[in-house]
């Protein structure tokens, strides 16, 4: 084992021991001063980014984009951490309380789940958002962001860390990992005695290389195969509204929509219109031979095709059968995140959300809905497609587990 | 990999698929008629259980006793079935709903976790229980038991799935592995297409061979070093009644305690009459330096025995200078599963409930209590350990997920 990782662990299980008993309005304070500072320190901030784009000239301008920071994205950050503190602390909570038949109290109680550590690719802002919110609901984090971020990273986090040394709280509440190899990374994946947690945030190959490889408690995130299923009942306005909405408002997202599948009996009359309306938008349709027959410009999908998730101007479509083989081919191909029917017809309605085995399964309304902003949670550190934990947008609360707590007066077990 | 499991995989899934579709009345039908035809079939599960005991010649007599059946164990099956039936189900609870900025109305909703695993050691009761609950709560079952059992467990798994044949339910509800080769649990730990939880019941080596190679999402179970630590200001004879019941009334349990700190100010006058309690009821003490001088036929405890889960008449004593040292000492050596403090100081008691970092913390009360009938859950799959999902006694609630079912009505994001 590394010697700087394992002293970074150590410091985080010791700086959560402290971070568990803070009181919630120190920590509002806190975040405050995080925001302040972050304004405060815009130069700095903004000349140790501009070593890493200088590094990053060989990259594709989507990466360097994301990599970028600018006085309005660290005012954005700012303001971002003045909302995590306004948001109610999950911690100290009880989810619920009795007495038991022997006459003891116990109450379900919300703590923090310890030391948190997040891998996630090269953009700064996961820095501040993350210790935001780790902090904000009484974690340590450690962060391992993307190389090319370095010295973003590092400078940003300098920035919270003074001002946790201001209020003679523990730096290492937020600790950056200098050490960005693969191996290091491997051995945080391992390092079961101080890591409660492991939540990677990118792109499907780091996810798989972390659930893969990992022997601490993963979640999973942000893999979006998401479908929407267009019923014979379904209002052809709408669908083309909701389809739209969802594949091109943001189509780098995961909530974006990837696949649509149109029951046969409305195929003819509504895949055209659909179609034009998304070709307008630039999309690229891809599609089996049903849809290919009836709209010629769709290009043949491929069986890969079903499972991929595009995050671009891209869609796949699929002529269905009926309802069932809708729900068969999303249960087969989803990666679990958000579906959705379009329809009028109250049973298939009811069907489609009783059936879906998805985090999130929606009647008429897009899949851009699903995130913990727009679920109303005020915050999200990711959206878990795994059922373990958490599952779907998550927000402060998923950042907690319970304790129980138990009082007596002297009982014992008959 | 191995066809046997990829087919007992599909299997299930397809099962996991119907299953979440059941009511509530099917269920609790079918759960009783598992536990008439358990009794109804007892000659036929007794006479594979003797071949099992008749292969099991060489092992202890603990082992044997465990893997024993006998009509009043049957018996004791089957009335656990009809309390399981007995119980609410959690399926389609709504944990809670709203209606977003947008209008969406949003429900959290208790669904299945889908296709659980369960890898255990020669005990055939676990077969019937873990079915039984998982059933109950609308998921299927791929069952690895020890293969000295595998008689006795294909015995009893054959009545289950004669009853789900005769409800014309899928038999592969409940299936059990044939082949019990490290290999293929080793598969098994790696069948993350299928399986959405693995909840491995046994031993220590057992749960750490799972953890250490399963990439499917793992519940981590029954790791138990308890400690009691008595306070300067706890009561004595509490001390003793608590202490004693937790150390000797099943001492082979998890939630059966290990370690007893006292703390200095009172260990003179209280740690003779606490050994001679212990001593009384056979139980071999081990301890530091200090509970040495106090009593002398405490035998040295090595650096080992603090981390050591006994489950057996074997306690280890150390003598704290404060609370604190013996928080400390407890947050770093234990399992995280139950923790005491008998005291009557409030403030003592209120930093060690907060300050513990463990599943289950007790003031004036024994660790015997953390158990799934004793919370009043009616049923327990076992006491997690980690700090993902569940933490605790795990009752049929711990055994579903939730999904969110989101109703529109054209609803697309701005």
């Amino acid at each position: 084992m590394n010697d700087e990782l394992l002293k970074i662990g150590q410091n985080a299980k010791a700086a959560a021991y402290k971070l568990n008993l803070l009181d919630t309005v120190t920590k509002n304070q806190v975040l405050n001063d995080f925001a302040e500072a972050l304004i405060k320190n815009t130069d700095q901030i903004l000349a140790e980014n501009q070593k890493d784009i200088a590094n990053a000239t060989d990259m594709p301008a989507k990466f360097t984009d994301r990599l970028k920071l600018t006085g309005q994205r660290i005012s954005d950050m700012a303001t971002g951490l003045k909302q995590v503190a306004a948001l109610p602390d999950p911690i100290g909570n009880i989810d619920k309380g009795w007495q038991n038949d022997a006459g003891l109290n116990i109450e379900k109680k919300r703590v923090p789940l310890g030391v948190i550590a997040m891998i996630f690719e090269a953009r700064p802002n996961v820095t501040v958002d993350a210790s935001a919110l780790t902090f904000k609901s009484g974690n340590a984090v450690i962060l391992r962001g993307g190389k090319e971020a370095l010295h973003s990273n590092l400078a940003l986090a300098q920035v919270l860390r003074d001002v946790l040394k201001q209020h003679d709280l523990d730096e290492n509440s937020i600790q950056i990992l200098h050490d960005t190899s693969h191996e290091t990374a491997n051995e945080l994946m391992h390092l079961n005695k101080y890591v409660d947690v492991l939540i990677p945030r990118g792109g499907a190959g780091l996810i798989n290389a972390v659930i893969k490889n990992a022997t601490v408690p993963v979640i999973e995130t942000g893999a979006g195969n998401c479908h929407i299923y267009v019923d014979k009942d379904a209002e052809l306005q709408m669908a083309i509204d909701i389809i739209v909405n969802a594949k091109v408002q943001r189509p780098s997202v995961c909530n974006a929509a990837e696949k649509v599948l149109i029951h046969q009996d409305v195929a003819e009359k509504m895949l055209p219109s659909i179609a034009k309306a998304l070709f307008d938008h630039g999309v690229e349709l891809r599609g089996d031979a049903a849809s290919q027959r009836i709209v010629s410009s769709i290009k043949p999908a491929t069986e890969e095709d079903w499972s991929t998730e595009y995050n671009d101007l891209i869609m796949a479509i699929k002529v269905v059968d009926d309802e069932q083989q809708a729900i068969d081919h999303i249960n087969h191909y989803s990666t679990g995140h958000s579906e959705v029917i379009i329809s009028d017809n109250y049973q298939s309605g009811q069907d489609f959300l009783n059936k879906i085995d998805s985090a999130c399964v929606y009647v008429n309304a897009s899949t851009r809905f699903t995130d913990g902003f727009e679920f109303g949670f005020g915050a999200e550190i990711g959206i878990s497609t795994q059922k373990l934990h958490a599952r779907g947008p998550m927000g402060l609360n998923e950042l907690t587990t319970t304790k129980y707590v138990i009082r007596g007066d002297g009982q014992v077990r008959q």
